[in-house]
């Protein structure tokens, strides 16, 4: 029988975090082991409200924390700033850390690479967790070779502040690394109404729908003779993370290096 | 047993006639009595290419083809500058005239009102004859009472040359006409490349996609508090227009007055 | 000034009854003014924990409810026992009933419609208060006039136990009563594999989706000659029934009578 | 400058083998050089009233054809039968065939695969030549490994016989082969009318939707915990197949063995 892959979570209490302990206790191959947590050091997690039942010790310290519990994983999904500390502290204790924050540096992606391949473990850096996320942008690429002409249509919840979303921006950048620039449309298309043709990326239209009620969803269409192909994205609610989160621990367990970002785990 | 309807076609050898011709062949209660037709005058339609076996004489004066056919109904499928001339004289010979050219003046509209109601028969223009499209208007303004927030993404073909679509902008007039303006989205909603959000119609946002391999499609999507609520019309090629002709011809019959557009005659 | 409309809440703890809570608050012209709760009679709401801030008292019995609070509408989204109940006790206090339950005998119908009409108020029961599939049935309905073929996918998460929905059951029976019966597809149509073209209602045919991630969706596909025709409804969450609630509250106050289903209240 | 690719069609009379031609003339490094057509043996295609001032010989032996015009390419549109032996004549005479057709036995398969090798040159046998149908079926497989819930939703025009599609068949058949055999839906799932939740594919479900006006569509949706992810195809008309011709004559010039199925070339 394989051991089960021992995990420790820091940011347990944010939203994103709560699902991480979910997942790790509904996985019967993942064990939680420890919580990070600063405010809480020294308690359980069944003494807060949101884990009764849950009888793991928090810490405040990291050294301390990977000391005891000997994890294999550290699962950090806190904020910019901490998670590249995390990061290095569980490299530092030979201890592999899948990082779900954004907003690391050249230098820093060096370093935590470094950290890694020295040890021969493996780390994970993936600032988008939704694998269907991650698979529309990654196959809207490799559809590209075989179709010019492609247009997003992304719809938000209308609480959204900017338009574009980063999805639809990055999946219009991904594409293009593909495809030749090509102005879409007809020559002398007249937009009548400002705006109607909606965005332009590279030659590529992306238009921002936002309506009350939606969440987070993308369709990108190619369109060729005879033919329109089609990748959609719904998400419905964050618990549709987890399943990156996942592939990202039984992952780290394999390689010896840092990935960044999950398109180039997915196959 | 209830009598055929008997119909002459003006346009016949158009893109919509040619439809129009096979619609009345095998529509049972139809028959085809008379072809207009300035080029092939005292042909039959059988001499022409395109509609072998067909016995139906072809005549250059509209006078003279109603005199010896005795049609109820005259399907006009020609050019604006001919529709409104010909919608006279079939009143003046008391045929019914079902006419699908855009471009008539008020005058001419009220004119061909009166000529119908002193004879007691009915009138019909019809700018669009694609059902869908007219069930998809009908219905995005009876929705709009309930739905405050819409948008509407429209697809053709890359080789439009007008971006907002007719049906389009038609469609985000009607809902105008049912909800109060609404500017839609956040208010501090920033656009980070030009165009993102659309078109903008009284508040509602209007996108237009153009794609080779597509032909004419529209979606209205509403959206409310945990709801959306879309319609959406696919028109694939012009048999789509035949139904809404067979419609016209049938209720043509049975009205004393001048129905204009589609959307008043379907209920 | 128009006056607020003075509600009073019955089912105020469950899934349905905090939305409703929720709604009344956030809705300038309505006002909370009770709650029914047989557990925490004399009670306030703010002392329960979900609804903290929340002065209003609750009242294990009906009669003293309506008496102290003099509320015009009752909304009752308790059970299916309490409902008639319910109505019942309302309308005898000349209090208006939006019952949200089903269940209910012919002989209770009747009996509610003329303790309405005895008191020139009005009464709804509504088993469906969302009002997107409200509307996607009923213009279902309409479009079956112009459309003979068409096709249901009702989409729901994975552990919905019976198939097809009662929703997309009754789009059909409601479709049924518009069209003649027609038998779909090809006459000589062959299942290589049975089950294949769904389940059969009349000759229309609907299908059946569960999968994990999703919540309540339908589409109404109906195809013509070169065209087709699509009606959806995407429910997200238990708050896509609010607004069915607020039309309900609005109506009640003009009506005189008993509503049965908001299909009748829509226009 | 790179040299034409010369290419000679055989079944240029059928649907196929007109667009075809059309695709040949309308691609610039393409050359069309001769035509196999055992009906109009020593006539030109401009002869033929579909094909006015095309100036290309047919042939109706093919060892002539080749010997005359000395082509790089076969492109055969034809039978099942013809496929086979056109196929092995072509390499005899070291001409590279791309053949349309399907019937090739496991020892035909063998044979031109070691007919190809000994010359050095490519042969392409493919069944489907629609690029989004493909990519369809190969990035449905790729998503396979990360979504254990799919079902398939394939929706054609009202005239085909059998249900569910080959597509929709082999597009299940692909994903079985990367995901294990899972029961979908819930455990006590119950059908209240035969045929619900479609035909069962190794317990993935395959549902078949015909209405008049649709032609060739088809959806792979992915469930997984709060989100949904979607490929589709739609194919508007036989000129879909074109670009998978294109793709197969420049990739033929580049491979020395045979390719089975479209999917092995595209990347």
């Amino acid at each position: 029988m394989t051991e089960k892959i021992k995990v420790v979570i820091a940011g347990a209490r944010g939203k994103m975090g709560k699902e991480a302990v979910k997942l790790v206790q509904n996985t019967p191959h993942f064990e939680m082991v420890g919580a990070i947590d600063h405010k809480h050091d020294g308690k359980r997690l069944s003494q807060l409200d949101e884990f009764t039942g849950l009888d793991v010790l928090i810490y405040g310290n990291l050294d301390h924390c990977f000391n005891d519990t000997k994890p294999d994983v550290l699962i950090d999904l806190t904020v910019p700033e901490t998670g590249y500390m995390h990061a290095k502290t569980a490299l530092l204790n030979h201890v592999r850390p899948v990082v779900g924050t954004t907003g690391f540096s050249e230098e820093q992606l060096v370093e935590i690479k470094e950290l890694a391949e020295e040890r021969n473990i493996g780390a994970i850096i993936a600032p988008n967790f939704a694998i269907g996320a991650i698979l529309m942008m990654k196959f809207s690429q490799m559809a590209a070779k075989y179709f010019d002409d492609v247009e997003i249509i992304e719809m938000h919840h209308d609480q959204k502040l900017d338009a574009p979303s980063g999805t639809g921006l990055k999946t219009a950048q991904m594409i293009a690394q593909q495809r030749m620039p090509k102005h879409q449309g007809h020559l002398n298309e007249k937009e009548t109404i400002q705006g109607a043709r909606g965005a332009d990326v590279d030659g590529m239209k992306i238009h921002s729908v936002r309506l009350p009620g939606l969440v987070a969803h993308q369709q990108v269409m190619f369109g060729g003779e005879g033919q329109m192909f089609t990748i959609r994205h719904d998400s419905f609610d964050r618990t549709s993370f987890m399943s990156g989160v996942q592939v990202c621990v039984e992952t780290i367990m394999k390689i010896d290096t840092l990935v960044y970002g999950l398109e180039n785990i997915l196959d």
